[in-house]
Parts: structure tokens; C-alpha cells; sequence
């Protein structure tokens, strides 16, 4: 039996536990607030750390700015034969942990791609890692054998092992991960003093703001912390980002200004060129991992918004032999129904249609 | 009987044609295009129009760029009562409609905010309206009875009737709407030469990436022209989000050079301003139109990917009398399983997790 103590029992910490305990493992827990590891413990993430035991993986999931610390600490009690850890910044920690260590041969960084808006050992969940790629960053003088106890793990809790270097790896996670964040924050942030709060007028809003603003809901201690870190990787592609919009600022205030003719027609081409370049940009990011998106279509029904409608809904795809690939459920607000949008793979869409309609449901037109 | 010319048969014209015909307006459909028409016509939206007839509204739903010469050239025609537009931009076009009509009082100005990614007749469906917003925007000489002809297509189409000033919207829309747009198309083309084109470094991305440039694949034509006709309302916001991304870019290269304590310290707290203001802003934005999402939690259930798993689950949680507020389903690539999350009201998710664990579900450990 695998055997590992998690140092930091907050989402990761305890989720990585209740995972690793569904896949047979033996799980010790500490964390620097007992309270936090009595939580973990209740909710079955593993059992306390005593002093003595020794077992195959540690696994320290602190703040990125404490982590090469607290491994370090880990480490000088020899309570592990390979130590990882799960910081969104690699560089910085692996620096740090070859200064502290006296072994850096057993030392393998690592980054789970998962978490939730939620954040403690309470929100944890055995399933947060399923299909989600887990970064694997060896240092110049990681031994294989290190490499090899971190991909047992990352295998049993379910994720995807992406090896790469620390620097390709924050240099993606910056464009990728940490850009966004920063351009969802700076959007929210614009939202305040701007009169909104009586809430009149954000009845205009919809989903795209919901959408590009939902990161801004993030835990801003840990993100402080991220963004420091991966300063270096995150300030050259956030300066081009700015410089990006600042162009279309200006152009957008020529236009409102009573531009002559060559000025509006230059200001026009930097704003058709952002979105077309967007455009291109947006045709890069994967949609629905491993599925393109292309190949499913939705079949919108509008039911009544009272329980079992749905799963009456779903038995009948069920019986038309069809497999529903995601369900997305809408309430209007202040009537009784409700659209309820099945995805299909396109070839099952009219086959669908045509059973519900035959069944009475008042399915939606489609192209 | 109500009866309706809709002027431009794309996703809007028709959708809104399918939706008054359902509920029982007598509808008309011109395009510039007759294939276009001839489609409308096929999908159900309303029959092609003949001269001499008279009708209680025309509905002019063309670009933004041509909507008023369309207006009042329609008028000119004496086809109606009352004249409407559904131009995403409310005050330039209501100028250029003032300069060109002879009569401006039976002309009220509109705009549906509801969309699609998709475009043209065939993505037309009649629930496009229902439960979203749709702004009345008069102009300074229209008469009531127009804005009652409004309020009527707008109650028969499922929306939800907005008044407000043609400045005021615009105000907002380049807040909520416009600026999100801009800052997803940046982001998005920021992804384009940074050598992620070969796919293994975009293994990283994860689903806040997803969120944050969704929009980016939105038609850039359309946009070119919104962004154009608003340019005095989205430059003044879009040069404080440039400014504000700016300030933070500057602070992450100083604190990506070795800075001195003070510097150091200035530096962090830029960064986290920006991230608590972006909490803050974050928490004005209604996430679920009508509904705090706090009053739901889901309930995570492991089920095998095939036809009729979500049908059955569904029906337990009904025969438990829980009503699911809304369904999540993601599959796991590779993995004969999927994750089936349940949103239920949160007084219900003990009740529900213990009922689908009695009749055998994997059902996640959970808060």
C-alpha cells in the first residue's frame, strides 16, 4: 500500500487526501492549524500525522510563498523517501528549494490545474483532479525515481500528467491561467463607482459579463501571492495586453471625436483587427477537453419548472437510444417553465426532436 | 390580431417571427436578400410580404451601421402605426433616425439583448426572448402609443420590458457588454504567436480561460460596427480598463526585477487593490438572473457515460421531491465515467445525497 503525508490541509490538501484513501492509499494530515486537520479528518481525507511514521510521498500544499519553507522543514525530518508539492508557480519555488535542501534529488515540483471558488477542507471533493491535467516540473537533479511517486499519484486521483520544465510551465500558466485572472479582476473592478449598485441598470447585463468577470470571485490572498511570484513571466504578456487595449482605446476615441475620413478608416482597421485576431485566438482554446465542440448541438424543450420534469425529459432521450452529452437548465424568472437544452452529437439532433415532439414535449425550433 | 413587418430576417428578425407567431401575431418578413426570406419563411417565422399591406409595427432588425436609413425608408413606404429597432447602439442611431424622418413620434427605439454564436435565419429560435432583457429607449418626441406597441411585442416575445434613456443605455451597455467584449477579443488574440498552435502547452488551459475569451468568438463584423456607433460611451471605460492594466503591469515588472523593500511593498499593493476591487465588483454582478446562487449547492454524483444514467438519477432525485435547479455533466476523457452535478436548493442536499446513496450512487463526499 502507497503511503502519503499532506502538509496543508486546505482544498487541495484534503481533496488530494479523500482521493488518494478512494484509491487504497494509506493518508497521514497535517497542517499548521489543528482545527483545519480535525476538519480534514472528519471529512475522511485521511488520519493525523504521528510523530515516527515515515511513508513514500509528502506532499505540501501551502501558499506558493510558504511552500519551499515548509518542504524544506518536511524534509529535514526524513519522514519521506520523495517530497512534491502543488504550487501554481514553479521557478520561484524550485529556486528556493534547491537553495534550503540538502537533497534536492528527491524533490519533484508539481501543479494540480484544479480548484474551485470555494477554498478549506469543507469544500473539498474526491473527484476535484478527475481528467484535469497535473503539472510535473523536475528540477536539473530530480532522481526518475521522484518522478515516478508523483505520476502514482497524480494516476490515483484521477489526472493527466503534463511534464514540462518550470519555466515553459509558468510561462503557459501566465498567458493561460494567471492573464486572465488579472483581466477578469480589472473588469470587475470597473464595475464599482460606476453607479451600478442600485441595480437598475445591471438588468442589462448578461451572460458574457457573468462569464468574463467570473474569476474576479477568487481568492485574492492566494492570487497576491501568484502574481508576485510569477511576476517575471506574467508582467511582459500583461504589458502587451494593455498595450493592446490602450491602442483601441485611442482608436475608439478618435472615432467618437469627428475624425476626418483617413483617421476613422485607420481607427476602424486597429478595431476590426482586434476582433478578427480574437477571433483566431478564440478558435485555439479547448472548448470541452478532448471533445470539439462542433460536434454537439442543442435541443431546446421548454418545460413546466416543477420536480421530475427533467428526468421524465431524459428518460424519453434515454428511450430514443439517445446519449445526453451536457444538460443546461434556464428558469424564467417569474413564470412557470422552464427551457431545459439538451447537447447532442449533431447526427442524434432531429432523430431527438422528433421523439419529443412525437411524445408531446414542446421542443424549440432549430436550424 | 396583432401584426408585425419585421425588416431583416438574420437570427434576431426571425427569432422574434417564430416568437410572435406562437403567439398568434400576424408577421411579414422583407430581407434584402429573398433567399434569406425564403428561409424565414421555411423555418415557421411569418410569410413574405406584399405590397399594400398595413401592419400595427415594423420591426427594423438590420445592422447597427444601416438601421436608421432602413427606418425611414420603411416609413416612407406608410407600411405601419409605429417603427422599432433592436440596434445593440440606442443613441446614434436615434439621431440619425430624428435627421431623416418626417415623423419621429411613432418611432421608439429597442434592443433585445439576447444572442447567439450563431448567426442567420436557421439558428432562429422562438425562445431566443424569453426572460431576457429588451430596453425601450424613447427619443424626446415619441408618442406613448408607440411605446405601448413596444410593450406589447415585447411582452408577447417572453421578454422583460427596460425603459430608459438612449444615453443611459448606452452608458450601460458599454459598461456591461462592450467592454467585456473588448478585453475577451484581447485576450484571446494575445494567444496567437505564442507558439501554444501545436496544442501541448494548451493542455494547460483550463475552464477560467474558457470563460474569460468565450465571447471572443463572437461575429467581428457586427462588433466592428457596435464598438464604431458607441465609440463615445466604450472609450472613456475602455481607456480606464487600458490605465488600470497599465499600473498593474508596472508593478509586476518592478517586482520581477529585484526591487528594493519599498519599492517591493508599493508594488504588491497595486496588485492587491486590483484583486480586492475585482471581489467587489465581482459581487454586484447577478450571476443567475433573479436567483442569489448562494441558495444553491450541488450534489456530485459519479455515473457510467451512458444513455439513460442521468434519466434515472434524475428520477430519483424527483421521487425524493427535490426540483434540480440546474445539471452540470462532464465527462472524464478516456474514462468510462462521468460527473453528474446536481444544483438543489441547500436545505435539500442532505435529504438528496442520502436518498441517492441509499438506492446505490456514488454520490461525492461534499460540504
Amino acid at each position: 500500500m502507497s503511503s502519503v503525508l499532506i502538509v496543508g490541509c486546505g482544498l487541495i490538501g484534503a481533496s488530494v487526501g479523500l482521493a488518494l484513501r478512494d484509491a487504497g492509499w494509506d493518508v497521514l494530515l497535517e497542517d499548521a492549524a489543528p482545527q483545519v486537520v480535525g476538519e480534514a479528518v472528519r471529512r475522511g481525507a485521511g488520519k493525523p500525522w504521528e510523530a515516527g511514521a515515515n511513508v513514500d510521498l509528502a506532499l505540501i500544499a501551502v501558499p506558493p510563498r510558504v511552500t519551499a519553507a515548509v518542504l524544506a522543514a518536511t524534509q529535514n525530518r526524513d519522514v519521506a523517501q520523495t517530497y512534491t508539492h502543488v504550487s501554481s508557480v514553479q521557478s520561484h519555488v524550485q529556486r528556493e528549494v534547491e537553495a534550503l535542501s540538502t537533497d534536492p534529488s528527491v524533490i519533484v515540483g508539481g501543479h494540480p490545474l484544479a480548484g474551485r471558488e470555494l477554498s478549506g477542507p469543507a469544500a473539498a471533493t474526491s473527484d476535484l483532479f478527475a481528467g484535469r491535467p497535473w503539472a510535473i516540473c523536475p528540477g536539473a537533479g530530480t532522481a526518475p525515481a521522484a518522478v515516478d511517486a508523483l505520476r502514482a499519484l497524480i494516476r490515483d486521483v484521477g489526472a493527466d500528467a503534463v511534464e514540462l520544465s518550470a519555466a515553459a510551465h509558468d510561462a503557459s500558466v501566465a498567458l493561460l491561467s494567471h492573464l486572465p485572472q488579472v483581466a477578469a479582476s480589472a473588469l470587475a473592478a470597473g464595475l464599482l463607482g460606476a453607479g451600478l449598485e442600485d441595480g437598475s441598470r445591471l438588468r442589462l447585463a448578461g451572460p458574457g459579463l457573468v462569464d468574463t468577470t467570473r474569476l474576479a470571485g477568487s481568492d485574492s490572498g492566494l492570487w497576491e501571492q501568484i502574481l508576485e511570484l510569477n511576476a517575471p513571466q506574467v508582467a511582459p504578456v500583461l504589458t502587451e495586453l494593455a498595450a493592446r487595449l490602450t491602442a483601441v482605446a485611442s482608436a475608439l476615441t478618435a472615432l467618437g471625436g469627428d475624425p476626418a475620413p483617413a483617421e476613422a478608416a485607420a481607427a476602424v482597421s486597429v478595431v476590426r483587427s482586434l476582433l478578427r485576431d480574437g477571433n483566431d485566438g478564440r478558435a485555439l482554446v479547448p472548448v470541452k477537453r478532448g471533445v470539439r465542440s462542433e460536434a454537439f448541438a442543442p435541443v431546446r424543450v421548454t418545460v413546466s419548472d416543477e420536480p421530475g420534469r427533467l428526468a421524465a425529459l431524459l428518460l424519453e432521450a434515454g428511450g430514443a437510444g439517445v446519449n445526453v452529452e451536457d444538460v443546461h437548465v434556464e428558469h424564467i424568472p417569474g413564470r412557470p417553465t422552464g427551457i431545459i437544452e439538451l447537447a447532442v452529437a449533431v447526427p442524434d439532433v432531429p432523430r431527438l426532436s422528433a421523439a419529443l415532439r412525437d411524445a408531446g414535449w414542446a421542443v424549440a425550433d432549430q436550424a
